[in-house]
């Protein structure tokens, strides 16, 4: 392991990583590991670049601490300036396999495991991550008849679900970006602007940072919905000015070294409907009440039962899940697909796990965002961001 | 068709598109088309959300100008909004599929395809794109196992080639948006200034747009690695400020109603080394070589020849293809993954074809940007941007 001083974590961090990775593929009597999503490529090597949308893998051999990295030619020189890894272990593929009709980069990931001895080995692959797309599986699994082959989808997220120290801290700098972004928006949104033109205060916001770092590219554009458009979660600005007597809901995520701080809160100009101080009474109780009640040891699951059962108590209820485990993320989610706080995620809450409880609701007529981002302690759990809970309203 | 005022483009521009779909799925003898890509999506019916990141399709039938949308139950009504489909063809799965270890939403994809009679169907998937997984295509198969399965990758791709004079008038808004992003970007690299927020000026200007459009998210962010990481295409910036004596590569993308036009410059601080000067002429004189003399009916391979003999009168060749075709865009790419301008591409060229030539170069201590997105006329080609195409040096 090359002691980069690029890496953003120490040399001790990754090897501990790796450690965690080889634990898990024994449990699972996985001989090589195929990674593809990038946030696991930065996980297990600190690769870092915007290059996911060719096919790329980092292979992790059981108990060696050389994993390999095959990407495209161009991006080679990226990974031995973000990585730990050894020149050797570095394996790029012609840019002739991009997007061609008569050959996969699949071909040459399938060479260099047949070359480096695995061709029989029992090989986890990530059968359920964003960019190791159907093709990329068929022609794998045609290339070498022979291995066996073990859906290690989620391997990696589910050791990354508890966070170092290290990890912690950009989390909480992703954090102090957000804020910022959010009081940004929040001074913006006014009738007449156009909402292209809050949108982009709101990158700005995000982008620049803080004055001792800046904020990266985010998994996600900030999400904004207006209007007759607010009762979506996923659509975003347009470049029509705000209206007097409308609502706008924004999910921001700040995102620092990877590690991504969501923060989400409802504005509305005017005076806002009883509905809304009811439903904002419900999520702003609700999240008091985990932020309470919640202890290292009770369930995801049970999590949930709190906000609900708080909720309840306004009339509220809310269909999907309230929350889910956070960290290192790319496009397209932030989300780390492990931890969901809805009914039957049994997952034992542990110190040093971060979730966005994210209980906002979207029905028709009946809209609202307003979101904690947090983080498991010893004895309870800690809101990473420190921003007033509340509907805001502009008269 | 609900001749829906929101849609991007008029109802009769969606029926000729359905009816190319539906020739291009003749000839392959495709009875029903299962849409993944989210370029695809919004083409086919206007969809446009961030809601990728959970599997969704458009089910397009053969002959029918009924195309069925599935996707999240918290998505369906950003169906509504963006498409011309109506509400009985809205067929979202419940909350609960999502990233969940015991169901998948393909279950409730297959269901659909059972129930409305398709399950022998000759059914084609886009097996090559993006966020259509390895877990997904195993999911499809499974629980219809009588159907016949056709690879239609790209298929719908190869159908946007050619772009209407509305696609046309979305890439010229966001060439104008792209060209103004780039002068904020000249003006603000400058030695001291941190590299973060030049990129969050930039951003500010992509997304506020012109006076009479803003902009959207793009597929991806502003790539402007600098120094050290210079001769890397998928690094950004940092949190660090600009040095003299370094070269910064921007390439920079602007969105419109979901349709993209890139374009990249290089700046150096300080004077360039000469055999920057070099790579500069090279690159200039190739575009200049390409916009004079490429014609329709020319293939996409005698362009990259036409480029390749310009630069090697300069000793220069690039080993990556030197462009391709762009419109449409989601994350994680801009690139149409149909024509590739490299050996071995034989698309002819037709008018209202539009690319992007991308004749950058990375060698380490030698890398250049500067490109040209242009559209084929009937002629010959015209740039869709109106910037100095040179090397900026700041003195």
């Amino acid at each position: 392991m090359r002691n980069n001083p690029s890496l953003h974590f120490g040399i001790e961090e990754h090897r501990t990583r790796l450690e965690r990775i080889w634990r898990k593929m024994q449990e699972r009597d996985i001989e090589l590991l195929v990674l593809s999503d990038p946030c696991n490529l930065y996980y297990s090597t600190g690769y870092d670049a915007w290059s996911f949308y060719v096919p790329q893998v980092v292979l992790v051999p059981l108990g060696s601490d050389r994993p390999i990295w095959i990407g495209r030619e161009m991006d080679a020189r990226g990974a031995q300036l973000t990585t730990f890894l050894e020149a050797a272990d570095i394996d790029p593929y012609a840019d002739t396999f991009v997007q061609s009709a008569n050959s996969h980069p699949m071909t040459h990931v399938a060479s260099v495991i047949r070359n480096r001895g695995w061709s029989h080995a029992r090989i986890g692959v990530e059968l359920g991550s964003y960019y190791f797309g159907a093709r990329s599986w068929d022609v794998l699994r045609a290339e070498l008849p022979d291995a066996q082959w073990v859906d290690a989808s989620l391997l990696v997220n589910w050791v990354r679900v508890v966070k170092s120290d290290a990890e912690l801290s950009y989390m909480k700098d992703a954090a102090r970006i957000v804020e910022h972004a959010m009081s940004v928006a929040l001074e913006r949104i006014r009738p007449g602007v156009r909402q292209c033109d809050a949108a982009a205060a709101i990158y700005h916001s995000l982008i620049s940072g803080r004055e001792n770092f800046g904020g990266q590219y985010a998994s996600s554009p900030p999400l904004m919905p207006s209007g007759e458009r607010v009762d979506t979660p996923h659509l975003s600005w347009t470049s029509e000015p705000y209206r007097r007597g409308t609502l706008t809901n924004l999910e921001l995520v700040a995102a620092r070294h990877r590690y991504h701080t969501p923060l989400a809160r409802s504005i509305h100009l005017g005076p806002a409907p009883e509905s809304a101080r009811v439903l904002e009474a419900a999520l702003v109780d609700g999240i008091a009440a985990v932020l309470q009640c919640l202890r290292p040891g009770m369930t995801a699951a049970e999590v949930e039962t709190l906000w609900q059962g708080s909720a309840a108590r306004h009339g509220v209820r809310k269909r999907a899940r309230c929350g889910y485990s956070i960290g290192i993320a790319y496009p397209p989610t932030f989300g780390e697909q492990t931890i969901s706080l809805r009914p039957g995620d049994d997952t034992v809450l542990e110190p040093n796990m971060t979730l966005h409880l994210m209980p906002a609701i979207w029905h028709e007529g009946a809209s609202m965002v307003i979101t904690e981002p947090f983080v498991v302690t010893t004895r309870g759990c800690e809101p990473l961001c420190n921003f007033d809970r509340r509907l805001f309203i502009v008269e």
